[in-house]
């Protein structure tokens, strides 16, 4: 159980045109396999024969299992010390390039757009682009989509 | 290690309008505390007093968890016994309301479209649209993307 965190970030904190690069998860070969056996046992994610004859090539990670690693960057580089009340969705989710084990991969945060939520004034929206790429930096994830923060002094 | 399955379903048995409906997922609440502390450690997702002071009223899933859900239900149903490639991404995701431990979800998965890929003769496009319902059927995630699948016969 993580201890509550000091809330550093609010909805102020994430101007429009800011630009964060963070993260530095190595993609094991026993996370990749664990994940796709619980979540996504498709043969290319979970067998190297079946991997080599797919169009990966080899056997590489479920396309939630980089959304979920990519998560877990954004929770350690700044959610969890953040006023975040959640999510209402993603506009969109592009998978790019296939990632490995023994990739190792980052996160780069851009605004696109903020503003305060109609419905309710002590809440602001963020858009945000989250590019995840791996350690050619090449993008293997591109996600748009919209974070719910307190606003500041609320 | 799962066995390869047998190949029953290609891209032509995905036509539009098809509407299935699967799965019978119980969400414990271990599964959601062991997601959670892995890729989204936010507080309402691992902590009860956090929790009840957050939007979600008390401990609910990580958003993640309950797409990667959706998804072991879809490979159960009949991704692992079709000649899925993969998918390219989504063009949208809305997390519509909480998933508590105690649910019990199932999806409804609705063809929205469905063409042969220009640039392969030999795979098929299906845009589809998922819907995570909660056992009083109401929508907690709603999903739409396109899938890859080899055409019958290639």
């Amino acid at each position: 159980m993580l201890a509550r965190m000091t809330t550093k970030y609010f909805w102020e904190d994430f101007p429009v045109g800011q630009v964060r690069e963070f993260g530095a998860m190595p993609v094991t070969r026993d996370a990749v396999l664990a994940f796709a056996r619980e979540f996504d046992p498709q043969p290319f994610h979970v067998d190297d024969a079946a991997a080599e004859r797919s169009l990966f090539g080899r056997l590489a990670a479920s396309g939630w299992h980089t959304a979920a690693m990519a998560m877990r960057m954004m929770c350690d580089e700044y959610l969890l010390e953040s006023a975040s009340l959640g999510s209402p969705g993603l506009e969109s989710l592009k998978w790019l390039k296939p990632v490995y084990p023994g990739d190792t991969l980052s996160v780069r945060l851009t605004t696109v757009e903020a503003r305060p939520m109609a419905s309710r004034p002590e809440v602001g929206l963020v858009r945000s682009k989250w590019e995840v790429l791996n350690q050619h930096r090449e993008p293997v994830l591109a996600m748009e989509g919209w974070g719910m923060f307190r606003r500041r002094g609320t």
